[in-house]
């Protein structure tokens, strides 16, 4: 029954649309429609893209059309950046020439109160009429990072990850691609729901649930409007995949701000409490969390227990880190004797082999990327390991900012020869089943950078690694209740 | 009686050394000591540098000499970064040649032991019989970015500011300075105690509470040795810089922790808790809400109230700051009638003016920077103002990347138009005595970056920001009840 729902979802055609037809760009790349389009024509498609322009021939260079009926093929996707008042008119016209799927970014609908409203019913009737299925309106649009399909305002330039978003807010999937960069966290497939209208977060949810590319899905939630679909949806989806959820609709400041955001209801934060409880959802409680916590879970195995290993060469990050694990249901346990002289013989007398293990700022390719690490994965006295410092050409550039001109060699030279080679410390989580989690202060820096690349998670602070790492915990526990292949 | 101690206290001299001779440095770049040199010849240090070294005459070009009797003068500081056994007797040489004040970031002391402890009273012995008093051992140094004084590892590059560290951990006044250049956050003097021996937390509260260029100061605590004078301290600095300490030895597994890495017993969390209850402590939990809210109390007024005004082009993080101020005690009054009326005069038709303000991505100078926040910051329904997305260039930015080669257009050409002028968005929170606080989750951005480079609090998440505005708030009741002038 379910593959049957799943084949009348549709999400899979506007998600791995092979032609999109877009009205309300135009060749002033100023305005919204044109920043989509250029998005769309630079992003990786391989698909096809056609304009509908009242008066232009191109757009960017690409064929550009009066009106739906001039369209030489039937697009499989349509984006509609256009002034509220053309939008149920123009969806119409496509409607009646065979466009059965759409994107309405335009805005203007329920979230403006009672005029609105009643565009948005229109809008809901011709598409109900027309056969149409669409996201939005009120959103900023859907991409597609494995297809390279991107109907958003920002351009997504990393490489396709495994995390999903659902979003009731288009800057969670717009404005945040440059953070997201920067941390290192890359998506599978991301959708802005906007007023959700036609389709919603359950829909998406059910999507991306069978998406073969995501394995965690982050949600960004005012309202949830389908409760019942919702927690039944949750719940299917998050046996296999963990689920990550920013709920803001619970609080009454929340609730007024997503009523004239979205023009979507909340309901208080114990009934989405007891919701999470039920599907294993895990509740964030800042965009920071969600994403952090959500890219984890994404490219990491889920720990079997609590015990952590904190490894580092500095004592203050060792410190916050233990401290920050027992404040969020971790245990950093004093390792066995037997375990600390296996660790020992890879350390300076002066470091510490207890737990955590304290390099003291000797930090060599052998000891603190090769052996330590892999003793400590093999180890049955822990199940992950958390990482901070793990850097090698950071420091020296730093130092190279300042005296540069006194050491006589070029940036490129002097850093290069200090870069680790990570390659078997980025094997070790999949060979071992457990996780790693990072932190670093210092992001510009090779070590860094190949942990963004290759997904291992990187937290700007200890904190914030532990927090995810107990997030994983959590995750581990629910799937053991609730084994996926039950 | 206070000014008298203070007139004793030795950090006078060494935060603002007119000389220092190092021990521990070399023409090899690539050792601790030399990195230091480097940082301080390189920082903006205008006093004189000497060197002492066993066969070197000159490092870095400064002279060097090969015992404290042959020194030309007596340099007011020492720094000491010397293997562990040496040191001692260096030490001791110094103090016989007329030096008073050192810093030694040597490490190998109580932290590694019996043996190790052993020294380190041998250390303090001479310290005293010769007068000495020093920062450390097994610490990372010390900054005065005020005077330029750099005698850590890692440069400071940015302008000073206004806040004030003093850490347990050395790593927090080094590894962190990329990160705190990155948030915008400056200091104005910065002291890593180490094993704490000659000074500790207790002088440098009461250093910095004197500092005429610190307004608020940050700590990182893993444990408190002389904890009357610590409450002492700090009741008396809270009642005019607001204090914030990150306290990581509560905990078992911190406990542990900080027993290896600096020696130092911590106590249990509730009576830490008790401490910054009694002196108006605001406890942060992670190491981003100890720099982060620092940096805000020490650039923006204290709100007299918890009523604030949530400005934004974005309906979602608008209602994630809404839902958060809520969670953390903050009030988002719908604005009334009248105000809204005087907000709306600004605002496109469908924005909302109830609070949030949701500009619904019409971003312009006279709404959005000019008259908004002018009429926020002067009306008596509010008491501080949350800005989210105050961005200019970034978007653009983020668009010549993808798109450039069609645009035509170099980047500085395209992005010069964008820059806002926030000259008058910047006088208002003096001016009206109200704080500002921001975030934004594009970094590479001009509002972005003049933000930082002014003082204004700048966060990654709209949760963050609204957070550190909670501290803001909870600084203002403490000094309501205590005023500064008692």
């Amino acid at each position: 029954l379910h593959e049957e729902l799943m084949a009348d979802n549709p999400l899979y055609t506007i998600m791995q649309a092979r032609s999109v037809v877009i009205a309300g760009a135009s060749n002033n790349f100023m305005k919204m429609g044109s920043i989509q389009a250029l998005n769309l024509l630079h992003g990786g498609f391989r698909g096809e893209v056609l304009f509908l322009h009242p008066t232009e021939k191109t757009v960017f260079d690409h064929p550009a059309y009066r009106t739906p009926a001039e369209l030489p093929f039937v697009p499989e996707v349509a984006l509609l950046t256009t002034p509220t008042r053309v939008t149920p008119g123009l969806l119409d016209g496509l409607g009646e020439h065979g466009v059965r799927h759409a994107v309405i970014t335009t805005a203007g609908f329920r979230e403006m109160g009672p005029e609105g409203a009643r565009l948005e019913a229109e809008l809901l009737e011709i598409a109900v009429r027309r056969g149409i299925r669409f996201v939005g309106p009120n959103c900023i649009g859907v991409l597609n990072a494995t297809e390279g399909m991107n109907l958003t305002v920002v351009p997504y330039t990393d490489a396709p990850g495994h995390m999903g978003l659902i979003s009731q807010s288009g800057t969670y999937v717009s404005q945040t691609m440059p953070y997201l960069r920067e941390n290192g966290i890359r998506y599978s497939q991301a959708i802005s729901v906007g007023n959700a209208t036609s389709i919603d977060v359950v829909d998406c949810l059910d999507y991306l649930g069978d998406d073969p590319e995501t394995a965690a899905i982050a949600m960004y939630i005012e309202g949830v409007q389908r409760g019942r679909e919702f927690l039944a949806a949750a719940t299917r989806v998050g046996r296999t995949k963990p689920l990550v959820a920013l709920y803001v609709g619970g609080s009454s400041a929340g609730a007024r701000s997503s009523q004239s955001h979205t023009g979507s209801l909340g309901s208080p934060d114990r009934l989405f409490d007891g919701v999470c409880a039920q599907a294993g959802i895990l509740r964030a409680s800042t965009v920071d969390e969600m994403f952090g916590w959500a890219n984890a879970l994404a490219n990491m195995p889920l720990p079997r227990g609590r015990r952590m290993a904190i490894l580092t060469h500095s004592g203050g990050p060792a410190t916050s880190m233990a401290d920050a694990c027992e404040r969020w249901g971790l245990e950093v346990p004093e390792f066995s004797p037997a375990l600390q002289t296996r660790i020992r013989a890879f350390l300076e007398p002066t470091a510490s082999a207890k737990n955590p293990v304290d390099l003291t700022f000797v930090m060599g390719q052998e000891s603190f990327v090769d052996k330590i690490p892999e003793v400590l994965f093999a180890s049955d006295e822990i199940d992950g390991v958390l990482v901070h410092g793990m850097m090698d050409t950071g420091f020296a550039l730093e130092m190279h900012k300042v005296a540069g001109h006194m050491l006589g060699i070029s940036r490129e030279d002097f850093i290069k020869p200090m870069e680790f080679d990570l390659t078997h410390l980025l094997e070790l989580p999949a060979r071992y089943g457990k996780p790693l989690v990072a932190s670093n202060f210092i992001r510009e820096d090779h070590a860094a950078q190949t942990f963004r690349e290759r997904g291992v998670p990187l937290f700007r602070t200890p904190e914030a690694a532990v927090k995810a790492m107990a997030a994983l915990a959590r995750a581990g526990e629910f799937r053991k209740r609730w084994p996926a292949s039950d």
